[in-house]
């Protein structure tokens, strides 16, 4: 069983890098003590532009997916912002609402944080 | 029993689109699977003065309130922008202390969530 | 046992009037009601200035913990901010790692409050 579950909340592009800096200062604090942990991001609003798959795609992005994080799209966003499954770097995984995304994990035990 | 409860939570005017935006997303994504949601809004600080009664109030806010949203205020802030209960739309709810509502609410099983 | 237990989050150093002021309500809401409380403040990013032992520091942030309320640093944002232990304010906790303590935390029962 994981030890800890939590999902990050980012709804401003201005946010990214203190998101990516929480999470990869936070799978370090876990591997350090041998725990495990769920971390899924989840980005609505604005922040979905982030996801954009074009030349400026963050490594940090990139590196923190291979170490198991999770990235979702809210669907009603990528619509507002006009960005198209297919505009999208490919491990990003599409939820219809992003707030109800955020609900459901709550209910299933995920620590809510919001940078 | 309703399936979903989460109440958001508001301090700053400048996010009340986005909060609303979210809500009525939220309601149509429950909708559509046949679904039961309770929402709360809590506002508190400069957010509070968006429920004033004046010729400025959004038909959004309305619309959900229709909806059965349930629009909270906090009476610290209420005071600290001297608003009266009869200067606010006839359907906000007022409690003593906002942040102590998001306590209570979390405690009884709802999902938090900061736009 | 302890009626409420909250940890508000920050990492935005304008944000410290709010937070200071959303605890201090929130302390006499809970008096009121003869009611108790824990609460603790995380701060992480830039907000961990605000804990540095100089003539600048907030006679608020003394009295609140005066009252019991635990304040603390997250020690990747103080080395990022180039701050030592003996820099800060004598009655600072230091984690390693901010994020994990605010998952551990919520995990524990703890409302989760970001101003």
């Amino acid at each position: 069983m994981t030890d800890y579950k939590v999902i990050f909340h980012i709804d401003e592009l201005v946010k990214w890098n203190l998101v990516l800096a929480n999470v990869t200062n936070l799978l370090e604090g876990v591997s350090v003590s041998n725990e495990t942990i769920e971390v899924e991001v989840l980005a609505n609003s604005e922040a979905v532009e982030y996801y954009r798959n074009n030349k400026d795609i963050n490594i940090k992005l990139v590196d923190l997916n291979k170490k198991g994080v999770k990235f979702i799209a809210c669907n009603n966003s990528l619509k507002g912002y006009n960005l198209k499954p297919y505009n999208l770097i490919d491990f990003i995984n599409i939820v219809p609402v992003g707030v109800l995304e955020l609900i459901k994990k709550q209910r299933e035990g995920y620590a809510y944080i919001k940078p």
